[in-house]
C-alpha cells in the first residue's frame, strides 16, 4: 500500500452548482488516486509523512476540451478580425508551417510546457492535415503523461489550396493516425473534421466507416456563427440540421463527441446533442474575440447538456482555463441582459465545474478530487492579502478572475509531482 | 542640458486609432521630457550613452481614471452579484474599514505598489467617506510621483447608517480635504460625490459651491445601470437629465468632470458631457461583471466624446488597465452584435489611445510619447516566441491580451526609473 498525505483547504465541485471545500484536510492518494478526505487522519496513519501546505487552496487540475495546438503560436494577434477574415490572414496561413516537422515541435513544446504551467491536465485538441507534426503532438502529451484527445484535421474543400487535401488523402491520414495510436494510453484518438464548411459530404461519410471500425469518438466546431450556420445548411441541404450531418454518417456512437461552441444551435440540434452524450465547449473568450458571439450555456444546462470549458487557443487569449471560468459567468450576465429569454446567469460554482468535473467527464476518473478519482491537482497559494482574509470559495474566485500561473505553487498528475 | 537615451521600438497612439511605431528607435529625453525620437543619433549625441533595450516595446504609461482604492481589498470576490447586492453585501461593508487608518495603510500601500507594478501612473481615484484614510492615500500617491486625482466620497442619503454622513458633515469634510491638498503637486484634489442616489440636491449643490470656491474638478458615476437610471430620475425629479444634476450645481466648470460607466446616457447627458468637455470612463470587465451592461464606446466616440479606460477596481479584477485595452475591444464586438444600431467595433488603436492619452489628458502632458510628453513610459519585453516574430503592433496586441506585469521590465515615471 503507498499512500500520500497532502493537508490543504480541498476545494472541487462534485456537483453542478455546488462547491465543496475543506479547509485544513489531509487528502489521501493511494496510487493515484483519492483515497479520502479527512479532517482528522485515523490512528493507523499517524505515522505517515504528511505533506503540508498550510492555508493553501488544493484543487483538481483543469479540463481544456478546445485547444487548436497549432495556433498558440499566434495567440494575442489579429483580434481586431471576425471569424472568416481571422482564418483567411492568420490562422490558416499560420498552420501551412507545421508541414515543417522542425517548426512544430518548437511550437508544441512550448505549448505543452505552458499547458502543465496553467494546470490543464484533461485536453481535446485540434492539430493540423500534417500527420508528422500531429504524431509529434500526441507522443509528447503521452510522454509527459497529460490525459487528451488529438487528432489530424480533415480539410477536403472550401479551404485555401495550401491548405486542402483529396479526400482520399485525407481519410488515409486518418486512419494511419488511428492506427499507429492505438493502445491504453492517456492520449487517444480522435477524429477531427474542421467544421462542415470545409468537408465534403463524402469525406464525413468515410470518417463514420472509420469510428465504427476503430470505435473512436470526434471533435468538431458546430453552429459557431450565423455565417458559417447558414453556409453549412447550403452546403448539406439534405440534412435536418447541423449536428445531423455528423450522426447520420455515423459519427457520434462511439464517444466522445466534442462540440465546440454551439452558439445558434436548433432545438433538432440540441436533441441530436442530448441523445447522443455529445459534449459542447463554451469557449467565452475566444468566441467573443472571433465571433462576437455566446453560448446560450444556462439555456443549455437547462436541457441538460453537459457543457465544459476551453480557452479555443489561439480565438481565445491563453491556456488558462481559469480565467475562462470567470469570463463564462462574466458573459453569461451579458447574454441574459441582452437575450433575457431563456438565458440566466450562470454561477461561479457551475463554471468551475465546466471547466473541471464536467470537461474532465470524457476521461477516466478525472476533474474532481472526490474518493476514486485520479489524484490530478493544483495547489494555490498566495491569493490572499494579509489585511484581508479570504473563504476558500473567494480564494478560488480570486484566483479565476485575477489569479496567474505564480498563484499555482505545486501540480499533480496521477499522484506525482510534475513541472512545466 | 540633461538628455539620457533610451533604444528600443517606441509605440505610442498620438490620435486616435492609429498607432505610431518606430523600431530600432532612439528616444531623446531632457529633463523628464520626451525631446524626440530618432532614428539616427545626430553627431552631437554620438558620445552620450544609450540605455539600450533591443527588440523591447518602449510605451507610455498607463491611465486609468476609475479605480476605487479601497475596494482593492475585494477584487475578483462577489463576482456572481449584481450591483445593488454587490454594493449591500461586500462593497459597504469593506469601505467601513477605512474609519481605521492602520487598515487602510496596509490597503493603500499595497494598492499603491499594484498600479505601479500594472504600469498605471497617471489615475483619478475614489476612497471613502473617511477623511484620515484619503488624505493617506493623498500623499502616498505624492510621494511616489504618480499623477492622480483624488478625493473623499460623499454620501449622505439613501446609504447604510454605518456609511452615511450628514450633509453638513460631508460638505465639511470635503472642504478641509481641497483645502488641505491645495499645491502644486502631481496628486490634485477632485469632488467625488459617489453617485446622485447617495447625495442630496443640497449636498451636491454645496459641492458647487466647493467647486466654485477651489476651482476643482468632479469624479462620479454616471447612468451606469438601468435601474440607478431610473432611480436617480425618481430622486431628481426636476432635472432634465443625470448629467444635468451636476452642471446646474456648476460642477462642471472648473475641470476635469470624470464621468464612470455612462451606459445608458440620454441625448441630453451626451450634450451636456460634450459642451461641458467632460471625459466618459469606459470600464469593461467592471461593467460586464456587476451591471451586465457595456458602454456605448464607439457611438459616443462618433459624437466625439473623450473617453477613458478605467479598470473600476473592485468590480473589475485588477489595476492591469492594458487587459482593459482588449476587454474594450472585444466588448465592443459584442456590443455591435446584440445591439447593432450605432454601434461599431473599437480598434486595437483606439482601446489603446483610450488608455494612454485620452485618459491621460486630465493630466499635464501624459499618456504619449509624442515631442512634450513627460517620459512616463514603460519597457515591455518577452512577447515574442523564439518560432513566430511579431511586428511591434502585435506585440503590444498580444501584451493587452495574455501579457502581464512580468512582461515590463523597466518603468519610468518623468524620466526617473522607478519600482514597485
Amino acid at each position: 500500500m503507498s499512500i500520500s498525505i497532502y493537508r490543504g483547504t480541498v476545494v472541487y465541485a462534485a456537483e453542478r452548482d455546488k462547491l465543496a471545500a475543506f479547509p485544513g484536510a489531509n487528502i489521501l492518494v493511494e496510487d493515484g488516486f483519492v483515497k479520502n478526505v479527512l479532517k482528522n487522519l485515523p490512528e493507523e496513519l499517524a505515522e505517515l509523512p504528511v505533506q503540508d501546505y498550510g492555508n493553501a487552496l488544493i484543487i483538481p487540475a483543469f479540463s481544456d476540451l478546445h485547444i487548436h495546438a497549432s495556433q498558440y503560436a499566434q495567440r494575442g494577434i489579429g483580434m481586431d478580425k471576425l471569424l472568416f477574415d481571422w482564418l483567411m490572414d492568420y490562422t490558416f496561413p499560420q498552420e501551412t508551417k507545421f508541414a515543417d516537422l522542425s517548426y512544430a515541435k518548437m511550437v508544441y513544446d512550448t505549448l505543452v510546457a505552458d499547458l502543465i504551467r496553467h494546470g490543464t491536465f484533461h485536453a481535446s485538441i485540434f492539430t493540423t492535415i500534417h500527420y508528422e507534426a500531429s504524431d509529434y503532438l500526441f507522443e509528447k502529451l503521452a510522454e509527459r503523461g497529460l490525459y487528451a484527445y488529438t487528432g489530424v484535421v480533415n480539410m477536403d474543400c472550401n479551404s485555401p489550396e495550401y491548405l486542402c487535401e483529396t479526400t482520399e488523402n485525407s481519410l488515409r491520414n486518418t486512419e494511419r493516425f488511428l492506427r499507429e495510436h492505438q493502445g491504453a494510453r492517456t492520449v487517444q484518438p480522435i477524429l477531427t473534421p474542421r467544421f462542415a464548411p470545409t468537408c465534403s459530404e463524402t469525406l464525413i461519410q468515410g470518417l463514420g466507416k472509420l469510428a465504427k471500425k476503430y470505435a473512436c469518438g470526434v471533435q468538431t466546431h458546430l453552429v459557431e456563427s450565423i455565417a458559417e450556420a447558414a453556409w453549412t445548411k447550403d452546403l448539406f441541404p439534405g440534412y435536418r440540421c447541423e449536428a445531423a450531418i455528423y450522426e447520420q454518417a455515423g459519427l457520434l456512437e462511439y464517444g466522445p463527441s466534442v462540440f465546440a461552441h454551439v452558439i445558434f444551435p436548433t432545438g433538432e440540434d440540441i436533441e441530436i446533442l442530448k441523445k447522443t452524450k455529445s459534449i459542447s465547449v463554451h469557449c467565452p473568450d475566444a468566441t467573443a474575440n472571433i465571433i462576437a458571439g455566446i453560448m446560450p450555456a444556462d439555456a443549455l444546462g437547462k436541457r441538460e447538456l453537459p457543457i465544459a470549458l476551453g480557452t479555443d487557443i489561439g480565438a481565445g487569449p491563453g491556456t488558462a482555463v481559469y480565467r475562462q471560468v470567470s469570463r463564462a459567468v462574466q458573459l453569461s450576465k451579458l447574454k441574459a441582459f441582452f437575450q433575457p429569454e431563456g438565458n440566466g446567469q450562470l454561477s461561479f460554482a457551475r463554471a468551475f465545474y465546466m471547466a473541471t468535473k464536467e470537461g474532465g467527464s470524457i476521461f477516466d476518473r478525472v476533474g474532481s478530487l472526490e474518493p476514486g478519482y485520479r489524484f490530478n491537482a493544483l495547489v494555490l497559494d498566495g491569493l490572499e492579502d494579509d489585511f484581508s482574509p479570504l473563504t476558500p470559495e473567494e480564494k478560488l474566485e480570486r484566483f479565476c478572475y485575477g489569479g496567474d500561473d505564480r498563484n499555482i505553487v505545486a501540480r499533480y498528475l496521477d499522484g506525482k509531482l510534475i513541472n512545466p
